[in-house]
């Protein structure tokens, strides 16, 4: 069977249905970290492999944005569990044609990355390969109380989202059409490491946004067992998104729900809690529902998208 | 300035001296693992990247294979440090000729060597690239008495080796040559983790044959501030091994020093402990010396060699 006809997310579950459950281990496959019982603490663990021409363009990006991407992805999902960074073990497959000066720049970006969130990079692969990969695996900490996981959405709670969406892919579609704009955020994205942490004590269920809202909210409803029902006026896009949709007419509502790479974290909070919520922007969306997965623009329609690796 | 001219180790000590030291860090980047210190015992961290050409080749490695050596490389990191694998974290790039049978086969192979080897899969990233790439970052851990590192030789100590050397290149150069042979261990390769374990109570300095015979003595050298005395005729070669090299007429011992991959373990050890080492199977191959680092053969000459990813 061909990858593309079951998709990203359907291989991941195929895969993770072969692995069992083991002592100490409070969740594996399926969220945005694995995560360990260490006595005092969860332990948390992820991993993200970034391919050149797939995850990052070397023809626009710098390898200090490359390098300060690998490592932001990660604490991303480290900010989607409620936890903190610690750790960073960094391999690196180098092609021929790349020079030291090259990956001293990468290693710079990581190094950057890792002083603005508090990681520290403690060992890794060198290697040789025909084209530029990079993974890079965190191991992180959080407070029991304060884990976050996608599956603990409750019937009820309010659907909220931090900054705003579709910025990412409304400079990647800018950089894709050779156009000047507002491409920062895609060539440098950052993550809500800090909002993560102080959301984690009163949310229900976190993810980050990696692959578009539609994906991240329907993880949330599949893992918790319930619906959503998302309001598409409540989406947050700024005016420099919409700007740069009208340049190139695009739809940026298809850039929030499906592009992806935004690292906003999308919770779910019981109604009561939302005033503890403080000095962070964020906007309510929608709510938990019983069933079902629906976009409300006058009448429902289901949330579909979201973006698949294998699927483009 | 080209990697070629750094090379692999050049191009680590370059990175390595980048990154700070941090409590909590018994060993950063310059060791088979990362140590942590956990309380009652050590963590350990490792990652080895796989890539497709590079590190096999899907002429002649089966998935499976891929896979299981794809787990091997990095308990066999574990195994040098005197521990035992825990948890590992996959990361995978898929190109888009491979199906989904294929990749089946793969984590068959790495959920193979996680059975043997006691190891659990709980997280990872499933990704495209152009070629298809393996991460893998194992979580072990090591009594604090049985931390082995490469930096602990001292002077007077025994250079051992467990089983022989040699027979990964042995295969790698009769499959290149598409020749039928000693091809076993190249394609399925095992590693010594039952034997660090043993070891560990005993052994002054450890480290796992990845880079050839030469490689892994001037690690220890180096990191221990002393040198050593190889006595050429003492290095194990199989007769297996011996019988390919006559076959391709090339000299095993070249693949003994420099070709890698065998994942053997080189420790040292103070005479008069040799005598606790029971079950083993390994060759005392020379002594740990205050400085220099030498293959004795009639007349002493450096130690040279290694396989490097970037000068092949």
């Amino acid at each position: 069977m061909k990858i593309k006809e079951l998709g990203e997310f359907g291989l991941i579950d195929r895969l993770a249905e072969r692995i069992g459950e083991k002592e100490g281990l409070i969740k594996g496959i399926g969220d945005d970290c694995a995560v360990l019982d260490d006595e005092y603490n969860y332990t948390l663990l992820t991993t993200d492999m970034l391919v050149s021409g797939d995850h990052f363009n070397k023809k626009w990006h710098s390898p200090r944005q490359i390098g300060r991407k690998s490592m932001v992805v990660n604490i991303s999902d480290i900010a989607a569990m409620g936890g903190y960074p610690e750790w960073s073990l960094v391999s690196i497959a180098i092609p021929d044609d790349i020079d030291v000066e090259y990956i001293d720049e990468i290693y710079s970006g990581m190094l950057e990355a890792c002083q603005s969130y508090g990681s520290t990079i403690i060992g890794g692969d060198t290697t040789h390969g025909d084209i530029l990969v990079i993974n890079v695996a965190i191991i992180g900490k959080v407070k029991k109380e304060d884990l976050c996981m996608r599956g603990d959405a409750k019937i009820g709670d309010r659907v909220c989202v931090t900054g705003d969406l579709g910025k990412s892919w409304a400079g990647l579609d800018l950089l894709r059409a050779g156009k000047d704009g507002y491409t920062r955020y895609h060539l440098q994205p950052e993550c809500r490491l800090e909002e993560g942490r102080k959301l984690a004590h009163h949310v229900n269920a976190m993810i980050d946004v990696s692959d578009g809202l539609a994906s991240e909210v329907n993880h949330i409803c599949r893992e918790s067992g319930v619906g959503a029902l998302i309001k598409k006026e409540k989406v947050p896009i700024s005016k420099k998104t919409k700007e740069a949709a009208k340049t190139l007419d695009k739809d940026p509502m298809f850039w929030a729900l499906s592009g992806g790479e935004d690292f906003e974290l999308v919770f779910t909070i019981p109604e009561e809690k939302m005033s503890f919520i403080k000095d962070i922007d964020f906007t309510e969306i929608g709510e938990i529902t019983e069933e079902g997965v629906y976009l409300l623009n006058g009448e429902k329609t289901e949330l579909k998208g979201g973006y698949d690796h294998f699927n483009l």
